[in-house]
């Protein structure tokens, strides 16, 4: 568990705009991804729960990606997701995030059938990284049981590492749950372990963490990212503390619809607000309500 | 809900065989199909969840519903798994099966995100029939929440039928839940539901269902047909607590691996055996079990 990790600090997964025809808005996600760079992420993961990754096509998240590469943005920065239900279709969406040069993969585990073996999920780990078949696979095992429901337990991380030492770098562990994160961090230091609750950001980077993947990121970057800097200093609980009372303004709410709420607010634009289905948007009651709260917490939206 | 009802009786959620390579056994495929049309299943639901469905890839669907009807299985009778996660996945899946003329579709919720409000999972089915905008579409809702975790209320089953009433024809409750199936049945009368667990298939013809999907039909479908064929007759009962005696050899296993190995055992075929991951094979022991378990029930193996 020595390998160098190529990925660390304050990953977005980043939201995803639509048209109103449900359409993937490029332009205005490619635009979005920029602005997490500049203010304050210093990667970002398409394609995560919080982007409706699972709400995306197989095409649409192919295209997606080359066309962000293509407008500029490194791929040494991105760690999509690719975690597919079928081993087939997550190593089209695998080899083409390689292929396309970007530095790491963030990989649910396949997360229809539940109550499978970790022998089960093993098998089909190890199927995805024997077929993509590339020396620079970096693979960041997704483990968010609350959504999924199928997860990575201890044993399996173990087994995962030792089989593939070179491409099972990392983790983010969204289980909501601090002792299942500090097991991971105590018993395989030098892992990639990124918090996928920003909750617990200051102390996975306490205890050896590499950040965060947090979907907060996508409206206070340079919040996050001042943590990440200052963790080892006074600040650092104040930042921390500042960080829970920022999620207040949507945390009642489903975090998509509300997350675009905000965006839609500081940016004036409407356009933000479009989810696709099995989301539904805010009522105006709610939308209103997450607008007050911005006031409340004296919301630092990150200008560029 | 008086649309006429162009499926009834006994279908297969078909089994997929796989090559060593977890390649998907087409001809071994196709050959159990047109088996179990001659053995007793009025029709065949390939890619359900028995199917490993959500274990095979969206090409590998596609390529193999084709094959199976230049094989000679007339599309009439086949309701092809057609729900992903996201709508442009459904919908090319769906369209797909009905150019190629199949009878209905069986759709599955949207099943990664959890929680969703029966409003986001109206929009996302409804969302597929419009674009998918063909007449001869028949949709049959896929109910299984202890797999699936999202699913179809009463309320929003009668909502879909009135917003789409030529389209949305009928169900198969796999919730597990008697009083969930009742409630269908005697809210919608017309409508064409399907039991999806055998050990409800008596009630279900009683109360004006229209039949079962059922994973054991790959495996006793000639005695599903005689329930099918003599319900209103004293024999029934009889035949329904035969069916729940047949299901023992397998039904303390995971049914994939199980059922596949019946089949492996009846046919002197240890290719059926292999199961795609996140499955994984019966051991020795286990799989010795099943086969006791087949002699003592006196298993009455269907041959063509």
């Amino acid at each position: 568990m020595s390998q160098p990790q190529p990925l660390r600090g304050i990953f977005a997964p980043v939201l995803t705009p639509f048209h109103a025809d449900l359409g993937v808005d490029i332009p205005r996600w490619i635009e979005h991804c920029k602005h997490l760079l500049v203010t304050g992420c210093h990667g970002l993961c398409p394609f995560g729960t919080t982007s409706e990754a699972n709400s995306l096509g197989m095409d649409e998240r192919i295209e997606a990606l080359e066309q962000l590469v293509v407008a500029g943005v490194s791929p040494a920065l991105l760690m999509p997701g690719t975690g597919a239900c079928a081993i087939p279709d997550t190593v089209r969406l695998t080899r083409h995030a390689v292929e396309t040069g970007c530095a790491g993969v963030l990989l649910l585990p396949p997360f229809y059938y539940k109550g499978v073996s970790d022998e089960g999920i093993f098998r089909s780990v190890a199927e995805v990284i024997e077929r993509v078949g590339d020396d620079r696979l970096r693979v960041y095992l997704y483990h968010i049981p609350p959504v999924a429901q199928v997860g990575f337990s201890l044993s399996l991380i173990e087994r995962l590492v030792k089989a593939y030492p070179q491409a099972v770098v990392g983790i983010k562990d969204s289980s909501g749950d601090w002792a299942n994160q500090e097991a991971i961090l105590r018993n395989f230091p030098g892992f990639g372990t990124f918090s996928g609750g920003e909750r617990f950001l200051l102390d996975n980077l306490r205890l050896g963490g590499v950040g965060g993947i947090n979907a907060v990121a996508n409206t206070i970057p340079n919040v996050l990212r001042s943590l990440y800097e200052l963790w080892q200093t006074p600040e650092a609980e104040r930042i921390q503390e500042r960080i829970l009372a920022l999620r207040k303004p949507f945390q009642e709410y489903a975090p998509v619809p509300g997350l675009k709420q905000i965006i839609a607010h500081f940016r004036h634009d409407p356009a933000w607000l479009t989810v696709r289905p099995p989301f539904v948007g805010l009522t105006e009651a709610q939308s209103a309500a997450v607008v007050a709260g911005l006031a409340e917490v004296d919301f630092p939206w990150a200008r560029a």
